[in-house]
């Protein structure tokens, strides 16, 4: 089951729970990935409400979201450290990473990317702009600390499409 | 007098009120600015608290915040719909915003940039990512409803040092 809530009781909840870390997944060609994110920026821009997520071109997820423009986010109200510890270690073009982490998926209500099952607060979004990061416009000391490999995000701006409560 | 408070606190408040409109001051050169603002992201990148605020270049507020690298956002909880209106179609260049709407400033508790005296919630920032929106890869349907005259924003990361209730 699931309960739509308003725009603003979700926002306060997704900030409050990011930190924990959440689940960004998205699908492509027949394929389902998700990745464990502690980051991401919530609002209004474009006259709509956007979860902004951030993804290095190194990741799976970075071939998956390229082609779908699309992706949710799934925010565990409850403890799934193990499952965010697999998800955020592993790559899954190598591992079947909701095998391993013992997750399964639900169909997301507006988008063709699905939700991960029992977890709490779901964002499905549709991308509607995105850039790749300009390294020497970031502070210096954000540089260093952040890329040591020089694998700079691309932001994905995604307008919030559903937002929803399962219990 | 002013309390802190925490961020999520403060986020989930600057989530609710945000579509009412906000106070984005700026400063440099001897001069202050402040403009109203209905679109932010906030939340969580290069392991920091960031705000988000996009500024178009023909804005007076984006000569200021280029040579400050900060700014201040206030969100007001009482109606100030009065200053919010002037502040949002009136540019800074011609007139004194600060008389004809009536506004004062206070001195900021970690930077340069004055905040908006008894507005109620506010944020103190220093920009640590910039980056000019690139038009063509904002969704076509927003480039027309949001650019018609073609003035692109550009959005400032700005990390979050001071954030506080003022009463």
């Amino acid at each position: 089951m699931s309960r739509d809530v308003t725009y603003n009781e979700l926002s306060a909840k997704a900030l409050e729970i990011l930190r924990k870390g959440a689940f960004l997944t998205t699908a492509g060609n027949n394929k389902i990935n998700t990745m464990t994110i502690g980051w991401g920026n919530i609002g209004i821009a474009w006259q709509k409400p956007v979860f902004m997520v951030m993804v290095r071109p190194s990741r799976y997820t970075y071939e998956l979201i390229e082609k779908s423009n699309e992706f949710t986010v799934s925010i565990p109200f409850k403890d799934m450290g193990r499952a965010l510890g697999i998800c955020g270690s592993k790559s899954g073009r190598e591992l079947d990473k909701f095998a391993a982490a013992g997750l399964k998926t639900v169909a997301a209500k507006k988008i063709s990317t699905p939700v991960i099952a029992d977890c709490g607060l779901h964002y499905e979004c549709k991308v509607i702009y995105k850039q790749e990061m300009i390294p020497e416009q970031l502070a210096a000391a954000d540089q260093s600390a952040c890329y040591p490999s020089g694998d700079y995000h691309t932001l994905y701006f995604g307008e919030i499409v559903a937002s929803y409560i399962d219990y």
